[in-house]
């Protein structure tokens, strides 16, 4: 079978990621594009791309996947959508998917070119290609959110690479139920972790600190102008998830200010329950 | 050196993971005692103890580790403290200080029996002697609490204990700094994964999560009789430590809103400066 082409634009953690493990594979030929061209430099040294993107790239590519922050993916591609040929698969790894899908869905369909919609799950709490890692998703979830009118070879095209890549399964669903889930499973981690972190007490934390303190405060390290775009983008499913999080908070608080110890062992049994049921 | 004689009271995961430790060690001769019979009797198939305690059993031992619930501890602490012999060094594992050291040392004192409150900084997300583990406590913090009378030699017995289970690092502090601490470093995370895992969303997580979700809920799988009693014997401080936390969870919250982005980033920043200064 020929390989096929495959235009990575953004040679960071998840771009740098994910040339090592697709060209690892031996299925495709990974072409590297990034802003910064030390970085192109090093993943070609790297062995993650075969050659770095020159101003035909586009144009030749079976597969483009833009793998940079989600305005600045829906940017590009207007720039050079009437590079790419018909038929060809743009697919991005955003955090989110409500706020671009639609547009990048409306950018490519009037060139006959498929947009997926994709958001593989695994992550650093390091950014850059020097963090790049041909193992990060070994086992990770790949999730796909096409519409109706996405051809279903455009859609295999997409879970082929994430199968190539080491996933483990590929979850299908609406831009929609995405971001709900995506607000709860990342995105409240990662405001938790940075307001755990800002606590007072976190400077005294060594002496006193096991495995719980570790897990919580992981993922403080954000960059602020990622996420601060990503969390922007996300506002309602993020609010109302905020909002459930504070309100199960404030239960507890509120049992610990009447010392209602029942209430207590309720709310505990509750999470330990859901736990035990959903793991 | 001739080897003392431990007496460890209560032998689920901390006690039997201690049990383990310290028999390991060949420094300790390590007598069990548990509520549950069969408990004690795993343990000494599995070689975690060299002998079930009898009734001459705290009267015999160099050191007690009161390895229960804290109120348990200070009332087994009253019903056998006329058989301790002078000297008999007494510790325990709770992870409350304020609520029983003072208890615990004025039932000790006019006996002449020193008690070292203590606290090994190590757990699981499971509960009993079959997850005692001999190496939970490699590299952990020990935090010990003894106040101005407390011999030297008794807070040295203390100490090689937990050398000798594998810790790290001793921490000595009062009761109330330990309280405020571990209020943010244990207790907090505990509500905390208990909260996050009570989200209508934790049911359908699967297919949509990665390491973050797998780190925040890791820990709701408590008892909760266990843990509303330490809540509860450390109301103040882990009440202060929850309004905190909301108050930084508000934050984001209330920028989100009104679709603050600098104000994101500069709570984002805040919390990744936070991390990366403190670790």
């Amino acid at each position: 079978m020929e390989k096929k082409t495959v235009l990575i634009v953004g040679l960071g953690l998840i771009g740098g990621s994910l040339a090592m493990a697709l060209t690892r594979s031996g299925k495709y030929i990974v072409v590297g594009a990034d802003c910064c061209l030390q970085t192109v430099e090093e993943a070609l040294d790297a062995g993650a791309i075969a050659r770095p993107a020159d101003p035909n790239s586009w144009g030749e590519a079976d597969i483009v996947m833009l793998c940079v922050a989600p305005l600045t993916a829906v940017e590009l591609l207007k720039q050079h959508i009437g590079e790419l040929r018909a038929n060809t698969v743009v697919t991005d790894v955003c955090g989110v998917k409500g706020a671009i899908v639609a547009d990048c869905t409306a950018i490519c369909r009037p060139h006959g070119v498929h947009f997926v919609g994709a958001h593989p799950m695994a992550g650093r709490e390091k950014n850059g290609f020097e963090h790049a890692d041909g193992d990060l998703f070994r086992q990770a979830s790949y999730i796909l959110t096409p519409d109706a009118d996405t051809p279903e070879t455009a859609v295999d095209a997409v879970r082929d690479l994430a199968m190539a890549v080491g996933c483990a399964r590929v979850t299908v669903t609406t831009p929609e139920n995405h971001d709900r889930m995506i607000a709860y499973t990342s995105q409240i981690p990662h405001v938790l972790a940075g307001s755990y972190v800002s606590s007072p007490c976190c400077a005294e934390h060594v002496g006193y600190a096991a495995g719980s303190y570790r897990d919580v405060s992981r993922v403080a390290t954000i960059d602020e102008t990622l996420w601060s775009e990503l969390f922007l983008l996300n506002r309602e499913a993020l609010g109302a998830e905020l909002d459930e999080l504070i309100g199960h908070l404030q239960a507890y608080r509120d049992a610990l200010t009447v010392a209602d110890r029942d209430r207590l062992q309720e709310l505990i049994r509750f999470g330990r329950e859901c736990k035990q049921k959903f793991g």
